[in-house]
């Protein structure tokens, strides 16, 4: 007795862990992915969607559709990519079999506004990459929250240090505009900072383990995998993947709910200071009782208890039923 | 057999933090209080620096210079105190029997650079307040650093939420252009933040036993306390008060030494963003064993383990050997 399966857009900047992320969306019967947005952060917007298309053939999904988004962010050009955190080609220089397809004639936007008039509603966004797509769909449909049921977030850094700067987590740094636009429409969001995706990871074994499988999806996944552990060996000690955009998706079709997630009010440093790209959560007052402010619809998640590894696991090793296994 | 008193000058804003720990350094051995400058922040520099007299009056310490210092902050005019934490006189509406003697003739500034050079290469100088004097004395005598030991201040946020705004802590907030100038200067700083200082306090018995506690200072401190402890209630969930001054006063004597204070650049945001007086540590990559970044000479203090309010009420109650019992 499940219940029907949320339709899902995805705006990524396919990445390693988007791409694990996929892996996972796929694989979890409780959503239904219906379009795929990319956009330039870890890679360029187009290779982005390359290494896309190339994921969903492994899995034998052509009928996703996939559309390229924003070269550039709204304020400056795209800088070139992580290619020391995500390989030159984004998917630590894995080698995926080359798709046949090609993007869809839609962009991003047009792709994310159709969508949501198709689920009015019902349609929720997953963001796991900079928010320039949502700014700009935003930006040309206002209306266009009033059709989403909700939107995850992959972003930012409350009671935690950056990433890409002191104080600033990649995605919100790559486009704070966009953020601040994303973070301030009138719709439900969860924001999925460092503060939790830091403390979610996979281990040397867990990759052995998808390097292993039988799936071509799995084991394109551990390939990627291998180059990215090495990234974090200065950070954790050990090779070691924090699971930032993975959580982000976990929590997205709600497999795993927060233990602590208080809405608050958030806002972005778009100044030109050393704060820029910073997201500025509202937590005082929260010590003794989690605490949300009236009116306020962006909850921050700060505690994710559940093993989120163990689940994500599960599902891209098939252990758990698949969307074909639903009703 | 102790080593020489340190040499000390206070900068502060007394305010009943700053009065707690005015009454410590008075009453500890490891430290010679020589000279006092007042500004704005808890209350007026000309009311902080009439709590200050009055203070040292009923300590007997009417040996100690007292001055006025800026009444405004380099780019903003004083907005009028905290009168709701410190109540309308700046002591928690505790009144003090009116010392005879009146504030020294120089400017704060004055006498902090006239101590440098008496005390060259030993002075110690502890800020409590905003900074705003001692970026003043840094502009008018950009020698000042050359003789100055080292600095305390207590002020900023690291990974904790600020109180005054989201990200920031008041002493910073409320002069950010001073506390840049003081933190970029070329000496040893000591930050004693809102993630340490939020972590010691004194209950209601504490106040209780410095109420009753036959020295005059310490009934004064006790009494003062009162109208604190409310403040803290909706923060703590009971009376409680925060040890932000006097944290910072136990830690420039060395008395107590901080268990993880990582020396990593500290900027202040001076940008009029949502993040406006907010200290930006970058603390990446801290995760695995503290790291002290090359050539810096700013410590941000993480921990402090041992029992801070078991101290200072030892001091306070005179249950330590004084300064008398120094030699």
């Amino acid at each position: 007795m499940m219940s029907e399966p949320i339709p899902l857009y995805l705006d990524c900047d396919t990445g390693v862990d988007d791409a694990v992320a996929i892996a996972y969306l796929l694989g979890s019967p409780s959503i239904n992915l219906v379009g795929i947005g990319t956009v330039s952060g870890n890679t360029s917007a187009a290779q982005a969607a390359r290494n896309t298309l190339d994921l969903l053939a492994l899995a034998g999904r052509d009928d996703i559709p996939v559309a390229v988004g924003a070269h550039d962010h709204l304020t400056s050009a795209f800088g070139g990519g992580a290619a020391h955190v995500h390989g030159d080609n984004g998917i630590g220089g894995a080698v995926l079999p080359h798709a046949d397809r090609e993007p869809d004639a839609r962009s991003a936007v047009e792709l994310l506004i159709e969508l949501s008039h198709r689920y009015a509603g019902r349609l929720h966004v997953l963001t796991i990459g900079p928010m320039t797509n949502i700014a700009l769909a935003l930006a040309a449909d206002p209306t266009l929250p009033s059709r989403v049921a909700g939107v995850t977030s992959m972003g930012g850094a409350a009671l935690v240090p950056g990433n890409i700067r002191p104080a600033a987590e990649a995605n919100i740094f790559n486009d704070p505009e966009a953020a601040e636009a994303l973070l301030s429409a009138d719709w439900d969001v969860t924001l999925v900072p460092l503060d939790v995706t830091m403390e979610h990871t996979l281990a040397e074994a867990d990759r052995d383990r998808l390097a292993a499988a039988p799936a071509p999806l799995a084991a394109a996944v551990g390939a990627m995998l291998d180059h990215y552990l090495d990234f974090y060996v200065p950070i954790y000690g050990t090779r070691t993947s924090a699971l930032h955009d993975p959580l982000a998706a976990v929590l997205a079709t709600g497999a795993i709910t927060p233990d602590r997630a208080p809405r608050v009010p958030v806002r972005v440093d778009t100044t030109d200071g050393p704060g820029r790209g910073q997201t500025i959560a509202d937590l005082r007052g929260q010590r003794i009782a989690t605490r949300d402010h009236e009116g306020v619809r962006t909850r921050v998640v700060l505690e994710v208890a559940a093993p989120v590894a163990e689940h994500l696991m599960g599902v891209l090793l098939g252990e758990v039923p698949g969307p074909d296994a639903v009703g």
